[in-house]
C-alpha cells in the first residue's frame, strides 16, 4: 500500500510510530559509521603477509637493480608487467606510482592546466573558463578537485550502464571548454553500475570539440565483485585506439581496496603518448616511486591469478554486509514509495533514493541517532544533490551485526522523514 | 710550480705526458660512475632489518588507529613525534608526506603557483615574471622546478658559510616577483658549506619586497657528517619567528639517505599558517601517505638517538670514500694551480673547481674513458656554468677502490685539459 493512499488520520498513526520507533533506537547510544568506502580489518589482515615478504635478502629486481636505492621513475619492471594485466594494457602504456591514484589524477589536471596534453594546443589554465562533465550521483572526491581546480562541473545523470550519453555527446560536440569526463566504469561509486559497452564505445566514438578531451577512467573497482567474478567491462582504451582517439583515456587502478588501504599500489594506464607525457611531467617532482612496495605487491599476488584468488577472499569477507544491508531495505522500505536502492554486484557502496527534499534531514536524523553516513550532497559536485534525494551507504567497514543495527536506524529515519514529506506535501495549502 | 711559469716547451712535454697517461688510463676500460649521490648497498644494508619490522601484529599507533587503512592525511603522530625532533619543530609545525621530499618541494611551488601560500595577494602565476633567487652551484633537481614552473633563476653565489647576502639583500629588498630562495644549510649540495649563524640571520631579518618570499630551506644532509658529528645549523624557523616572518621558511628533510633511498619518508616543517595552507593543499590529491612505511621508521629508530647512532654507522660506510677523492685530489692536483676543490664535513659531495672553460671537457674526457660524472652545468640554473668551471664528484656509491681508479682518470684528465688550456691561453695571438 502506497502511503499516498493514506488518509490523513493513517498518515499521522503512521508518523506517530515512527516518531516513536525512531526515539527508541536514539536510546541505544550507537556509534557506528557507514561514511567512507573503508576496508574492514578482516580485509586487511587477507594482506598481511605482505608486510614483511620482502626483506633485505630479495629487493633486488630480476635484472639485478637494488629496489632500495633511488631511480626507475615510472615503476619497476615486474609491477608493469602484473599491472599491465590487470589494466589489460601493455607495460609501455602503464606507469606504476605511489599509493594513491588519487594523487596520479590530480597531477593529471594540474599538469593539464600547467602545461596541457597531447594534443592540447596549450596549457588549459590559458584556455579560460574550463569545464568537466561529472555523471551524477558519482565520487565526491572526483568533483573537489575539478571545484579546487577551478573547472566548471557539468551534472550528467547516471544509469543502469553508465551516463545518458545523448547528454554527453550533445555537450562535448559543441563546447571545447569542456576537457573531459569523470568515468567509474566498473561497480560506480555509488550506484554500483557498469558502464555497458555501447556507451564504452560512444565515449571512444564520440566527437569533441576540445581536441585534447580526456575520460578520466577510474577503474577503482575493476575486481571488486561481491562473489559472482568481476563485471566484464569494455578496455576503453583499445576502443579508442580503433576509432582514431587514442589520447583520449587515462585510465587509474589502485590495490587500495585489494591489499592495504594507506599503503598500496596507484597505477596509470594510457596511450605511449600520455605516458611519454606524463613521465615527462613526473621528472620533476620525483626520483621515484616506493619501489619495495611494488615489489612486495608482486610478491604477494605472483601473477594477476593470485591477485584475483585474492579477491574472491575479499569478497567472501564483504558479501555478507552487502546482504545484511538489501535485507534490512527490503524488509523496511520494500513497496512502500518512499525509497529504491541499488543491488551492486561488486564496488564498496549501495545507493539510496528516497523522495525528493528528504536525504539531508534522514542522514541528519541518523547522524543524531549515532549512526554517521555520507553527507549530503557529496555524491554530488559543489555538494549540492539538486533533488536532495541521493543517500550513499558504504558497507563495508562496519561488522554484520553493526549493519544491522545501522541499517534499523537509517530505515526508521526513511520512513519517518518520507511520510512526513507526504503529509506535508498533501496538506492543504 | 705553477704551470704558468713554464716554457712553451716545458707545457708542450706535459701536455705530452699528460695524454699518454689519459691514453693508458683509456685502455682500463672502466665502467664508474660518480654522477649522483646515491647511498651504496653497503649504506642500504645498515636499514634491512626496517624492513620487516613492521607486521600484521604492530600496525597500529598508539591509539588504536589501524595504519593499514585511510586516512591521516600530515601523517602518523608517531612519525610526527619522531620527525619534529629531527628537525627541530613542534609536532604540529611538520607534515609527514610519501617517500620524496622533492615531491613536497615540487607541490610547494604548484601550490604556490596555483593558490598562493600565506601571505600571497593572490596565486603566483596571476603575478606574471616571477623569479627565484639560486644559489650557484646547486642542486639540478631545485633549479629544474624553476626552469620547468617559469621562475626565472637568478644566480647568486655561494660562499663558504652560505650565498652572499649582500646580492640576495639587494635582489629582494626591491623586486616583489621574487618569490623566494633556494637553501641547501648544511654541507650544501655541492660544496659541502654549512650556513653561518650570521647568514641565517640575515636570511631571516632582511627586508623583502614580496610579502609572501619563501625560504626553500632543503635540510637533506643535517644529520649527513663524515665522523665529527653533525655540523650545527641555525634554526632558520625560529629566526624568522623572532624577526616577525614566520611563515618565510620551509623546511624540508628526508631519509632517503638515511634508510633506503627509494622507501624514505619525507617532510615539511614550517609555521603553523604554512601547515595548515598545506594540509588543505593536499587534501584534495591524497587520502593519506603510506603509514605503514612512517611506522616502519619509528620502530626502526626508536628516537632521535636511535637515528643519530644509526648516522654514525652511514658515516663510517662512506667517510672513507671521501678520504680517497681528497686523497687524490692531493696527490695529483695540490699546489699545481689548475683546480681548487671542497673538503666537506658532510653531505653527499666534493665540488671541484677547474680553471675556466675547462669543465665540460674534463667531463666529457672522463666519460670516454669511463667515468661518468655529472654532467658539466648542472650545479647552474639551466645547466649553464657561466665559468664552465665547476664539476661536482659523487662518491657515495662506488667503492674506495672504485673510487681511486676513477680519481686517477678524473685527475688525468683536470691535469690534461687544464695545461693544454694553459698553453692556448700563453699562445701568441
Amino acid at each position: 500500500m502506497s502511503p499516498s493512499s493514506l488518509s490523513p488520520e493513517e498518515l499521522s498513526e503512521r508518523i506517530g510510530k515512527a516518531e516513536q520507533h525512531y526515539q527508541d533506537l536514539s536510546r541505544r547510544n550507537l556509534q557506528l559509521d557507514m561514511t567512507r568506502g573503508k576496508p574492514s580489518p578482516e580485509q586487511l589482515d587477507l594482506s598481511d603477509t605482505m608486510l614483511s615478504i620482502v626483506d633485505g635478502s630479495n629487493c633486488k629486481g630480476d635484472d639485478g637493480t637494488d629496489y632500495r636505492n633511488y631511480g626507475i621513475g615510472t615503476g619497476i619492471p615486474e609491477a608493469k608487467a602484473l599491472f599491465a594485466k590487470f589494466m589489460d594494457v601493455s607495460t609501455d602504456e602503464i606507469i606504476i606510482g605511489g599509493n594513491a591514484s588519487l594523487t596520479m589524477m590530480y597531477d593529471a589536471f594540474v599538469g593539464g592546466l600547467l602545461f596541457g596534453m597531447p594534443g592540447s594546443t596549450g596549457p588549459w589554465r590559458e584556455q579560460g573558463g574550463i569545464k568537466f562533465i561529472c555523471p551524477v550521483p558519482g565520487y565526491d572526491r572526483h568533483f573537489a578537485i575539478c571545484e579546487r581546480l577551478g573547472f566548471e562541473m557539468i551534472n550528467v545523470d547516471m544509469g543502469d550502464d553508465g551516463p545518458d550519453m545523448d547528454a554527453v555527446e550533445t555537450l562535448v560536440a559543441d563546447d571545447a571548454a569542456i576537457k573531459g569526463i569523470w568515468c567509474v566504469p566498473k561497480y560506480s561509486n555509488p550506484t554500483g553500475a557498469t558502464y555497458s559497452d555501447e556507451i564504452a564505445g560512444r565515449l571512444a566514438t564520440m566527437k569533441t570539440a576540445a581536441p585534447d578531451f580526456r575520460i578520466f577512467w577510474d577503474n577503482a573497482y575493476t575486481v571488486h565483485h561481491l562473489g559472482d567474478g568481476p563485471d566484464r567491462v569494455a578496455n576503453i582504451l583499445e576502443l579508442c585506439k580503433e576509432t582514431g582517439n587514442p589520447d583520449r583515456p587515462l585510465m587509474f587502478g589502485s590495490t587500495s581496496k585489494v591489499t592495504h588501504a594507506g599503503s598500496g599500489v596507484a597505477m596509470m594506464a594510457a596511450s605511449v603518448a600520455n605516458i611519454k607525457d606524463a613521465a615527462e611531467k613526473l621528472f620533476y617532482s620525483t626520483i621515484g616511486p616506493d619501489k619495495i612496495n611494488q615489489l612486495r605487491h608482486v610478491r604477494f599476488f605472483g601473477d594477476l591469478d593470485g591477485l584475483l584468488a585474492h579477491m574472491e577472499k575479499q569478497a567472501a569477507s564483504i558479501a555478507p554486509k552487502f546482504s545484511a544491508v538489501d535485507a534490512a531495505l527490503e524488509k523496511n522500505l520494500a513497496g512502500k514509495g518512499l525509497a529504491t536502492w541499488t543491488k551492486p554486484r561488486g564496488g564498496y557502496f549501495v545507493s539510496v533514493d528516497v523522495l525528493d527534499d528528504c536525504a539531508a534531514e534522514i542522514i541528519d536524523l541518523a547522524g543524531k541517532a549515532g549512526v554517521k553516513l555520507t553527507p549530503a550532497g557529496a555524491t554530488f559536485p559543489y555538494g549540492k544533490d539538486p533533488k536532495d534525494s541521493n543517500i550513499r551507504l558504504a558497507p563495508t567497514m562496519p561488522s554484520v551485526y553493526e549493519i544491522e543495527q545501522a541499517m534499523e536506524v537509517f530505515c526508521a529515519c526513511v520512513e519517518l522523514v518520507c511520510v512526513r514529506k507526504l503529509r506535508e506535501s498533501e496538506a492543504p495549502e
